[in-house]
């Protein structure tokens, strides 16, 4: 059972280790790399059709700007591909979110918020899928859900 | 193994049934209902937390405007949940969209494009998730794939 | 004569007593709490549904991002609910506000300006509401409205 | 117990009707009339500055464009006033809605939605707000509420 | 030859100075001062009918957010109005502009850009407004365009 | 007293007579004209160059999309220029819109609403800053006035 | 000398057709058909990275939606390539002009306009880029500015 | 072979010099300058006409908000222009991509990204179109592009 993280560059990875921290908390292996849909095509290319044969379930791929990694990352595999906004500087994600999200009918990209809580959720959004064949995830992600509530109980003294 | 297909209104039903149809040439079984966070919150709330246990793998949910119910439902299953932005009327879905991407970092909801496109998408999606525990569906998500291309093909007599 | 003043995490505090200090100053009772749509569903079911029999009589809400709270609120009491759209990082609270203005016809939510200023009025609002039934707070109302108009007579110097 | 259902034009309406014939379902007195912040500025300022004093309890009021009349009636009264923003032809009513939600601190209007859905929880809103001083709009709010389910369940046969 | 510059908060100073500063370099006479639509709004209804009477012939007025006083002064006499859009901190007055410029059809506001370019060019304008009475201004924006080339032509030496 | 009204393209007209008919209504002289600052830019050279000379007070430019007549004539004369932002198949007048009003600090455009109401006040505009030298337009202003409210009034009957 | 014109479906053909048209009335060869992105990425890989050996000398690629045609096709070709943003049903193609002109640094993408406009300006494009090496475009050019010239004029007879 | 790179203000240039380092990189000769669409009108137009005939090939324009010098550039020449949107203070850029890219079908302009990876973009796109004619400029492109491999090759040690 692993998840690949990919991203466009290394300036993503503030981001992205996001989601590689909520993966390792459940217990999943993580596999991240730095895999540029427009600066490494060819490499995409591999990466993209061998991910299944090299033991990967679920892709986790971050892009900003012009996004084209996590679609073009779909189109050439047939496992689950989680698209990840990267926060830009000028338009602050929003070309991120719809070079992503707008996918034609035919390959489908799941599409997280703009940032950190998006790879934050990408995260916990490949331990949901990998729950289906793993049922002790499950019983993970319970405890994540149950680790929420409490902390929202913590939060009640900061009003004030 | 199953997929739950939920929609606020009847009115969505035109643009969810592309989910269910993909569905069903996967030979996934699919149960479809009319579920509203907000004219229903309480049958929404049983809907979500008893999921699991009803056998459901995959959750898909179709909402529109102030669109609530893919973002509610995922906060009370750890179920897989994919939300659809429904175009609307007047601002075209980009209300949708923003309402179901844009979710806090813990609860994740894997959007997809709006519209019948992010329908469609949101059926295919639930099929690559469940072939991380049914091989055979990775085989007819090869054999959709070579579908594509046999499109594309085809198409190339409509330049003239 | 008892306003709610909930908010998804203690991180909208800042914005949000904002419409606490106001209703104080118009001596109405405030109640404020965190109360989370998606990290304690369950706990704001309780909430919104034993709202009215509390002796709440307006619930002000604020929420950012995918915003839910103000109108899950909504959909399970008949109380009046006033949505504070919380300035979100990335997308200023054009996200905040859209989840909470567009709601489908049959469950109101009155929305507010985005971010301090949003919930400044929200208490306002509840204070006009109140007025319906409360002639002191019409003449508070006045008094305010007259404390208004010496501050921008104030201003006239700060012009040079 | 009097709610006043204002617009800026009568090709406002279509959509401000939706409001009064909510109202009307509820009981509730409505007077509605074509008031504009523009053309008719000095009318307008009597009719905000006598509505307390004439027996109205709500104002509702609908506007588009450079959507004024909401804002400048709050200005001019301390009755609760809610804001339907109209559906525009060119900008769809993102004009309407930002031009009467960023109200400044010390002004509050209640906003609600785009064109009819807005128009229609304008109405709600008021007997909402209504219900606080009279108990009988509270059963009546929990009948329609009832009825919403009723619709819901409806509608599970039209998936087909 | 008088042009008021009027502005909704003595916070839109630093953007508004910028009108009066051209104007004075103009040696045109300016009266400015704070001017709310929302919290003096009987204040700007005597300023704004009496403006002709008292000599004014050019309006600027500042506002942001739900801008409403460009449009409202605008209805209450037959001056040209300009109006220019506050940047604000939230939506960076997309919704000043909004407010400000889709007027209905029969009041014009005359709209210039957001923030302080906007101001410097509302003082040009009544200034180029003013030229059609006062041949002398033509003169003086004549020579302000000369000076805007020399401008451009000192900068080429910033380009290495 | 002359006032010209210039359009990139015939298929602007629908729109841009809206100008001409309210300045022919107030008896004003009007010169329109086909000026398409990309097709024929020497022409606009021209035009904007000669247009005080020539005897016109005020030019009213109408462009849509890439909009760059109104800010280009603006920057050829000193007289004042209106512009009105054509709406657009696609983009609704937005791109117009901010092609004409962000103009950098020195060369002002007085920008109107989008489309026919914005080509309106274009015309009003103008008959405003002609009653700067010629009384008799600002009584024909005031008539102009009460024949809005007048409107208003008849409208009340639409209501029903 | 040779431009290819691609896209991503047949669907696309009747505004990709705009740029074959004013190749072939400047004489210059043309190559069309449809090459997907997401649909047949390998044969947009051979494509693309086989160009510039099959005598293309400019590639013109449009796309709507998550429109990752042209950026991929820039990402595997040293020719200069010119992207099209096709007008897409529910964003109007905002979606399609920031996923191909947001592009980041290192793999240029020439874009043009949104619809029809976009893509004849692509093929004017082209040529523009042809004449460099050809110096009889130059001239076909010229005769094309003075068409645009013509048609002005013509159509001053249309404003009446 | 040169290439001008020009802008409207010097304060462009941080953006713009991104443009000229790629093309020296490549050794293409570059003529830089401050041209003003607004402020110097006349100045532009004789730098557009003149161009070709001074031996320039392409020409790159920056421009912000509303940005019309790579339109009004590409009117009055027929090299090949292209446009880089300079990010705005306020509106980040979103005014200038609209005004540059939204040109009506018969005058072409090439736009990049919004800010330094535009300007960076468009020196890379001119080196492309000169490569159709000096083929030692394909070769440096295939350098150029094996350089990003290895860029990204690098940033895997970054990820930790």
């Amino acid at each position: 059972m692993k998840v690949a993280v990919v991203m466009g560059s290394s300036s993503d990875w503030p981001t992205m280790k996001e989601a590689c921290m909520i993966l390792e908390d459940f217990g999943i292996e993580v596999e991240s790399s730095v895999v540029s849909a427009h600066r490494t095509p060819l490499q995409m290319v591999d990466f993209a059709r061998q991910a299944r044969g090299n033991g990967i379930d679920v892709i986790i791929a971050g892009a900003g700007g012009a996004a084209h990694l996590p679609g073009m990352i779909a189109s050439m595999t047939t496992l689950p591909v989680i698209g990840v906004p990267i926060e830009t500087k000028i338009l602050k994600g929003m070309d991120s979110l719809l070079s992503i999200v707008q996918m034609p009918g035919g390959i489908p990209v799941a599409t997280t918020a703009i940032g950190s809580a998006g790879a934050k959720n990408a995260g916990l959004l490949a331990a949901r899928m990998l729950s289906l064949k793993d049922e002790s995830l499950a019983g993970k992600l319970d405890d994540y859900e149950a680790s929420l509530i409490k902390k929202v109980e913590a939060m009640q003294h900061d009003l004030h």
